[in-house]
């Protein structure tokens, strides 16, 4: 039987549920393996609220940094759930990690952001710094990326990284509601602060977790400046519905990609067709695509946030330090990571989903149409949708390839035409 | 940088891919990770076939079992991929495990009807015996269940296990053929043998996939004969045109469960409703739903044959054995596994889908409605197709849950009434 020694730092949603499942099934981990957990220490806000465990089982101590030495005893596990970006949380992993402690951790900002110089820092001390839990939930991303198929030669990773986001476009396409009563709803019933909000809204939680990602596959230094951001506040109901006409969902999409020696990470909304399971991985689904040289596509998709899964993602980084797993925690010795370029991405090419707005005339397509070819922008489907509250009328594009840079200086010129509503909106289609 | 040398048997499609992928990698993965293969001898059918690789650049040996031994060295890990059930494969494998040779492999039916014995022979020899590529192709589904959930209850595994039958039941629906002719114009292409796809259609294949995610799921030995198992053969294209109709897809399904400590383990055909992610997953796909004590749903989806996903699987297993990974190659010591008995499946309860045809007369779908009624089946939906080619008219049923056992009982009585076609069609719903 093989003992770990576990201190657990935060106990909100996910520290609570990884409290209740050491609960549930040590008896049941003891049968199945060889492994046996001991919650050690437990530290969090407020030792007063109420719980869906008892407290008074566990030593309890007031300073998360006291986590690390309980009555003399070091922990072989700290697990990190406080999940700010720096401070306390950063100064309680690097003390771990310098104390020779395994830290778990579910912290995306906190990595992104300083997950550079915290695995050098686990290198050095012969210990593992893991953080399943810090992308995507309860799906094994990291483990798959890392262990499965770390022979792979990634080409590109694409997908659904926060379940807020997605959760607020699936509601406002399900009760035809704008952006801002959803996001209200979510508030008020406490599904979202203004501060976590911020953060998902804006894409750079999503963000946060596809820096990771991209630095196991492609073995870059973990640098969050390579993201090319932007969030999903200026979606309007209006799109959804048009889009859905067009076959298409509106999804907030995280990608990462080498072009050219550089790093392509973006994150944000773009049009997903309804026959692809991205497209239909609603709600606070995660769901990820994954292509290589050997996998024309790998894709994966589980719940994105909760106690319950996120437990999983932290009790199956236990579980790998508890095998003596001789792989990098990020994949890599840390001074074999390439220091990448960021791509400039006025250089993609994409598909793009265009609505216009026109002054409702007598041949205000064949006009729209004919600006466009002159402009370059080579049309697949154009749609005119006839509004009668309004006197103005949308008209709806697709575009064949194009290159960004292109597509934006001929949209400005369009836009700057006297019968078109200046309000443009463009969404690049997967 | 480690070292490790390969001996590899059988050259087909897996075979080939696997060596092109270390001839077209290895540079790659020597800055990737400190890993460096080297295969030291090949062996196959006919060395003069010809491949996508230069064979003459290889040490090539007549006889598999001297891959044991090339030139008085002792291969690292030898690569099955002959492929047969019994004989030369499991001679082989047994030879190279007693040699304390790792043993990877994509033979799915010798693991599952000689498994128990050949995992208990490397646990003594204490070298791994791998199989990743032995269950749905490029979906590292046996890693995922063994070191990315493990120390999750696992309450459900189901999906689609099987290429072929997935392939066969999508082109009958695109190409509104019958069964027999997308069969005979899969062998025609070459797509698959008589001897594979009797494997293949009869639900075997599936079967002996389903085997050995259920003995890491459950812990259970490894028994082939707990299967439940019913083919797609007599599925016809009148079904499948049908259920689209009810918002439904007909897939070959593979579900392992643990009740009333017994196993069930079915592999048959079975409905799924076409807003789920499995309904979609078409053609020669894989996919694997996964819902255990923390996690809601798993889903994964990928290429479930072909030879550079099934080398993907291949390789992932020679990393793990090159990272010393300290977990037994199915998860357990081979005496911890439980003998698990059979759960007798007429026990299950389930939705069903019937197709019942009867004589064109008025009151007919009245009359079949008071004997089901009479006959205990709750119906969900009722359709009667009108059709004006045949004397007789189908009538398509949704039934609420009842058990297997009830539900044959009373369709036998329905067969019997004499206005009713005896040959109905029952599949359950998933």
């Amino acid at each position: 039987m093989k003992n770990l020694n576990i201190s657990i730092a935060g106990l909100g949603n996910v520290g609570s549920a990884v409290v209740n499942v050491i609960e549930d099934n040590s008896s049941y981990w003891e049968k199945k393996t060889n492994l046996s957990l001991n919650i050690i220490g437990l530290s969090a806000k407020n030792i007063n609220q109420e719980r869906s465990f008892d407290i008074k089982k566990y030593k309890w101590v007031e300073t998360p940094i006291d986590l690390l030495n309980i009555n003399d005893l070091k922990p072989d596990i700290l697990i990190e759930l406080i999940g700010y970006e720096k401070d306390i949380s950063y100064d309680l992993v690097k003390s771990a990690l310098n104390n020779k402690i395994h830290v778990v951790t579910g912290n995306k900002a906190m990595l992104a952001l300083h997950g550079q110089e915290l695995f050098k820092i686990a290198e050095k001390n012969k210990v593992s710094l893991l953080f399943e839990a810090a992308v995507a939930g309860g799906i094994p991303i990291i483990k798959t990326l890392k262990n499965n198929i770390f022979l792979n030669k990634i080409k590109k990773i694409s997908g659904i990284l926060n379940g807020t986001t997605n959760y607020i476009l699936t509601t406002m396409e399900l009760q035809n509601k704008s952006f801002n009563d959803v996001l209200e709803d979510a508030k008020q019933k406490g599904f979202t602060s203004d501060h976590e909000s911020k953060l998902d809204i804006g894409g750079y939680d999503a963000a946060h977790k596809l820096t990771l990602l991209s630095s196991i596959a492609y073995g870059g230094e973990i640098d969050f400046n390579l993201n090319e951001i932007e969030g999903i506040q200026n979606i309007t109901i209006e799109d959804i519905n048009f889009v859905k006409q067009l076959g298409f969902r509106i999804k907030l999409i995280s990608e990462t990609r080498v072009i050219d020696n550089k790093i392509y990470s973006s994150t944000k909304p773009k049009l997903i067709s309804l026959d692809k399971p991205l497209a239909n991985a609603n709600n606070a689904l995660n769901a990820i695509n994954i292509v290589t040289d050997q996998l024309q596509n790998l894709y994966l998709e589980g719940e994105g946030a909760g106690g319950l899964p996120t437990a999983s993602s932290i009790l199956s980084d236990v579980f790998e330090i508890a095998n003596n797993v001789d792989v990098r925690s990020i994949g890599y010795n840390t001074d074999q990571l390439t220091r990448y370029e960021k791509f400039d991405s006025s250089n993609i090419e994409s598909k793009f989903y265009l609505r216009i707005r026109v002054i409702d005339q007598s041949g205000v397509l064949s006009k729209i149409t004919s600006y466009l070819n002159e402009y370059n922008i080579s049309v697949e489907k154009i749609l005119q949708i006839p509004d009668s509250k309004e006197n103005n009328i949308p008209i709806l594009i697709t575009t064949h390839k194009i290159k960004t840079s292109e597509l934006l200086n001929s949209v400005k010129k369009i836009g700057e035409l006297e019968f078109v509503d200046q309000n443009i909106s463009i969404i690049p289609i997967e």
